[in-house]
């Protein structure tokens, strides 16, 4: 029997509604609802059985609703949890997707004391869009929970239990941490992925359209991730951004001064590196 | 029937064992003969039917072989070349595997004279050694020519043939282009994937070894390739590398200068011609 009565999801994009697929195939809520401004988007989500019940009026979304999910872009959260609030019982708990937590989670703290915890479930798909939902987008993903000395411990268990039931493999950071590490390992990556694209792609003459291979394909896979979002993302983070692109240009140089060198000797020491620092992490778990 | 009475591998790794493979396959030659000088590497290619032959003596390999491919690293061609040539039949034509064209296509012009085409299948792995050899590798593969004007048009049209019957898509440029080509679409992502490594691995505390996910594993794939190989590559190809970089730099410092504005806007144009430009290629293609 499910424990949770009501879910509610706002935003039904690709998150809400993998969300809303993920939770009625584990079966974690007995109504799972969703809300958001787009009809087409509402009556998809119930056609692919994302949701039970949807709707375009936040009082009839949020009342009797347990569990909140903010899969909205950020930038709406404070709006957002203004109009909810009023309409919310008093017991709900409160979580995000968003992958910037340190802004997010000082809005969210005050309009929801006590009772929100932010969440960064590590997962994405280029393909952005409620039509690229899939149930299985949560299985073995880390979610980031980052609780601030606001939470309650009530809320926390709650939240904890959600994002595990769906899938994920939950660990704890603070905001400010967490925003560090994605400035690292998700929105450094997307940067030069674009970058990439953007220094050879447009100097390359039609007959070279078959040169790009499965090396570049996946080196710039990220940079296909949808551009209003990203560009949102990664200005929210932006400080975290600088130095995570100061340490890469160190890096680059180092290589860079390596291959003037003659001898192929230094370099192939670089490389060594990068292939063993990546195969810690990449053989010995499920991603590899 | 086939219609090469024998065909000679010199290279028993990744590319020479895939080549035996896919020959075999193919059935394009009456007889596959490898060459190296690793007895286990020519065991494992006979045990795995990469080879009907194998030897360790160059000049009972090279006796009565029609086509040569070279699989070695570039950096023994010279020696080797002129071990060969003592014993291979006149009409032989020769061809080779490596990543870096215009010195190589020099020192196999004059030891060839008029029978060499240089040869790059856009196929490989992360994994090298024969141990990963797949007779599939070059399916669908893009192989670039590089003949110069010392070429026969019987070598070319026998090259071609070879290349071609293993399932590449051959496409025919100078070495001098060829060279410049895969600076900008593999040897510059090779090199942005090792120092994306190198510029985070080594400072993330053990506790975020869960955040590095599907993005940044594929954006660092290439850096888990034969560190020795690639420094040999890279190396090889440094004068169209450094302007390749040096453009990344400028494309990369647009997106920076984007960043540090406090609207979006700028960024997510730059972010949307990177994803246009990249689904312009790998949308309309079998890569995709």
């Amino acid at each position: 029997m499910p424990k949770i009565k009501k879910l509610l999801i706002l935003g039904p994009g690709l998150l809400g509604g993998s969300l809303g697929l993920a939770a009625k195939r584990h079966e974690i809520a007995k109504e799972v609802a969703i809300w958001g401004r787009n009809e087409e988007s509402l009556r998809f989500a119930i056609s692919i059985g994302a949701a039970d019940t949807a709707s375009l009026d936040i009082a009839n979304a949020a009342r009797d609703a347990q569990i909140v999910v903010f899969a909205t872009p950020t930038r709406v959260f404070e709006q957002l949890a203004s109009q909810v609030c009023a309409y919310l019982p008093k017991q709900a708990v409160v979580t995000d997707v968003g992958s910037v937590k340190l802004r997010a989670c000082e809005v969210m703290d005050q309009k929801f004391p006590g009772r929100f915890i932010g969440a960064h479930p590590m997962a994405g798909a280029e393909k952005s869009g409620i039509t690229n939902a899939r149930a299985e987008l949560f299985e073995n993903a880390t979610c980031i929970l980052t609780p601030t000395d606001k939470h309650s411990d009530y809320a926390l268990s709650e939240i904890e239990n959600f994002w595990s039931s769906l899938g994920c493999r939950v660990v704890h950071m603070s905001p400010n941490e967490h925003d560090l590490a994605v400035a690292y390992f998700s929105h450094l990556p997307h940067l030069l992925a674009a970058a990439l694209v953007n220094s050879t792609l447009p100097h390359a003459p039609a007959r070279w359209k078959n040169i790009p291979g499965p090396g570049f394909r996946d080196t710039t896979r990220v940079a296909s991730g949808p551009p209003q979002m990203w560009s949102e993302i990664l200005t929210d983070n932006r400080a975290n951004l600088a130095s995570a692109i100061a340490q890469f240009l160190t890096a680059l140089e180092q290589i860079s001064s390596a291959l003037r060198n003659d001898d192929p000797q230094p370099l192939e020491k670089l490389l060594r590196s990068a292939k063993q620092l990546r195969e810690e992490i990449f053989l010995n778990n499920t991603l590899s």
